[in-house]
């Protein structure tokens, strides 16, 4: 049957019929999304890319995809999880450091002086972050994560920070390794850190996880080796820094980017300016009730500039609240909101 | 039957036909490898981690090879052929620096004065390497190294520098990998000369190709995007750089790691520290009718502390006069020596 030969309503429904099959494929694999224009656009892209026939193919080798972390595979409010992180380490370290009691910032976390705290800034939260990240080994550091993170709760949850995870990102990862995407982290979040967790987490292996660094040193102490952790930033991997890093890392431009925030733009920018069929993705927090809402006005996540590139070039905005069924793996299924 | 059952020479013979299909396997997966105590070790070693039921299995996941590029992979006499490259490129652009006609060392490549070039050391060496490798864009850089690439020969063989290759090695990381392995490069070469060929000569891709780094700045102008490479060094992947670099790239230690130098020593160290099964190999350059014949004494790619813990702790040391059949893949095969 040739499909000049096919009436209106009759090409209509034979289009619907082939592509039903891929629309109910995309339904298995992510469950969690509702029939939406994200999702939609999502598939298209993956069939499109993983075609052999098609003008959008892309071989396996260059189907690299590229995520933030924090607001975009995990929750990042009340604020970054690595900042609750380092903030409880001061405090399980302070009886180490006796002059805390008297040195800010560190005197105002032993405090839980909110205020005081805020108004030392980037630069107090650097110092913080330093001081909890560093002048110890690479064992050393990520064990300290490792304790952190199977021992806190998250302040409104009540639940592991491993498990603020978002379900439907979760299923966009091995979806996209089903068709044989490698799929990254590329967040302003320290390496280290995001490496303890993401290989079990998100199934993304050590080596896929690209972030904010500092200096090391090779240690070889009469014959015990280590990899000592120095006070010294060598990268931060936010806005400009992404595709700097996303072409150290891994020396090849990736086909999809999603991000949240402004500090996003940038990789997502990088990614969409290559050629051949390409997406970027921003997940908009629009969910004060199952997560957050915020975008221009919010200290932590801001997404203003991003947003309005997004709109205007037609990139892909998931809207949390319309276009996710469920939101943390911990939640309720769908069926009974 | 029971093993214990069996005399002397009977449970010689038996083991023997257990391990001679393993032999076969090996055989035909490293072919220009001559039975040696090499091959036996690194087919050894391969079995050992990859029988799920053995007490040394490692998981895919963990599969970590790591190899040097200089002199482990492909040939690196009569100098780094990085370096090359670069002599190459100064004087391809000499017409647009009038300058360098009288400023060394850039004077002495154009002259082609080797003693005045030679004197001028590591410094006139990192003069010249960052005068070519920076001040341009990632995508001009490999551009320049592909170009040279396809069009020179090595003053020897007359061969294109990407067939200076060990069909050897070239086989072992095949085996590797036929292994569950993922294989990587760390090299003291800069890591986008690499790049340019290491998927293609070696099964490589970018995102596995660590090496020395320039410092990048991602550049938005008027909407054209970049990464600029600038006249800064932020890494020298030698040496104790080695497992720093491992560390921050790829964030697991490495079960294998081959090298041919002083400058990877502590990579082998760092390799064999860690728990469980590892294998350490050096190729050892001893050819010099099929290749060179160097260690102890060699300006480039001395081995000689690396030589004396390789025999000390009994790490794979590969004779390649004797243990390979073949060196490089342009090689008559061995039946014709």
């Amino acid at each position: 049957m040739h499909l000049n030969a096919v009436s209106r309503p009759g090409r209509w429904l034979f289009t619907l019929l082939l592509i039903l099959p891929l629309l109910a494929q995309a339904a298995d694999a992510l469950p969690s999304w509702n029939a939406s224009a994200s999702r939609d656009a999502i598939v298209a892209f993956v069939e499109a890319v993983t075609d052999e026939k098609g003008k959008d193919y892309v071989p396996v080798a260059e189907r690299i995809a590229v995520f933030d972390n924090d607001g975009t595979l995990w929750s990042e409010q009340p604020m970054y999880f690595q900042v609750l992180f380092a903030l409880a380490e001061v405090k399980r370290l302070a009886p180490q450091h006796p002059e805390w009691k008297t040195q800010q910032p560190f005197k105002a976390v032993l405090e839980d002086d909110q205020k005081t705290l805020a108004a030392s800034g980037m630069q107090g939260l650097m110092q913080i972050v330093t001081a909890t990240h560093t002048g110890i080994s690479t064992d050393t550091f990520s064990q300290n994560a490792r304790r952190w993170l199977a021992s806190s709760k998250h302040p409104r949850s009540q639940k592991p920070y491993t498990e603020m995870v978002f379900q439907p990102m979760l299923e966009l990862l091995a979806y996209l390794r089903a068709n044989g995407f490698k799929t990254y982290i590329v967040s302003g979040g320290e390496v280290a850190f995001m490496r303890t967790f993401a290989e079990e987490v998100y199934g993304i292996p050590p080596e896929q996880v690209i972030g904010t660094t500092f200096a090391t040193r090779f240690q070889d102490q009469d014959g015990t080796l280590s990899i000592q952790r120095l006070a010294q930033l060598t990268h931060n991997d936010d806005g400009p820094g992404k595709p700097e890093s996303i072409e150290a890392y891994i020396g090849r431009r990736p086909i999809l980017a999603f991000g949240n925030s402004d500090g996003d733009l940038q990789m997502l920018q990088w990614t969409m300016a290559g050629e051949g069929r390409r997406l970027a993705g921003l997940v908009h927090h629009t969910d004060a009730q199952r997560e957050w809402a915020y975008d221009r006005q919010s200290q932590v996540g801001r997404l203003d500039k991003a947003l309005d590139q997004a709109r205007d070039k037609g990139w892909v905005i998931v809207d949390m609240a319309k276009a996710w069924k469920q939101v943390y793996p911990f939640d309720q299924d769908a069926s009974q909101h």
